[in-house]
């Protein structure tokens, strides 16, 4: 039950587009350097973010990489949903692969709470409001 | 970022002990039919549960596994760690496998606040309370 490297890197990625210049571009060694990760594995974070619609690539001399959304509606959740999809604590809380338990297990109603309580955090937490207090306290 | 299904058949075991009388031992047909996961797998479920001192198991005509442990102080928690270790949802929230970012990374303070969140409601809840709750909607 661990986040996944490539949805770490991939939060280090959009809290550092979060601080820039709007619209401001960058290119892939510039955004290596910034959040320590490796640029062979970084550019494989770059093309999901850019599937996902959070960031946008542009090819040629003003080429390089920009955010894609606004940063203040953009949170820790949505950023690790877009690498690992749907956060689901345990099976039996997927609308697929239920279980035929759900209605009376005890258990069901304390992952649905566990569940709920993680991803209420992350989900109040925006890229921007990250980025801000890197911002002040560098 | 899921719970392994190990934990979670773990869980339902330990429910089902702690819905039953003090020092009442049972056999492993009778707890797969009670939890309804397979023998096969409910077989090394129960053995890594032995082997966290969780529940006991006896050998001879009167044997048979039972609780191990005080219903009331074994916690969700408890038996999810039997099973993966402490929960650690980024590898920087590790005491190992530490990260260089840690004193001013943003996100990580976000980690360790949803890990939290997480980790409070799993602790809060205990078996007897749950194996209870069971009894109370049979």
């Amino acid at each position: 039950m661990q986040l996944t490297r490539a949805a770490d890197y991939g939060a280090r990625v959009m809290i550092h587009f979060a601080g820039l210049e709007p619209g401001a571009r960058t290119s892939l060694p510039e955004i290596a350097r910034a959040v320590q990760v490796p640029e062979h594995f970084l550019s494989k974070v770059l093309q999901m973010l850019s599937k996902r619609g959070l960031i946008q690539s542009h090819r040629g001399a003003s080429g390089g990489f920009e955010l894609a959304a606004d940063a203040a509606s953009v949170t820790l959740l949505d950023v690790i949903e877009a690498f690992e999809g749907p956060i689901q604590l345990n099976v039996c809380l997927g609308e697929r692969g239920s279980c035929c338990r759900k209605s009376w297990c005890p258990a069901h109603l304390v992952w649905a709470e566990a569940q709920e309580a993680l991803v209420g955090v992350l989900r109040g937490a925006s890229i921007a409001a990250l980025a801000g207090s890197v911002q002040r306290t560098a």
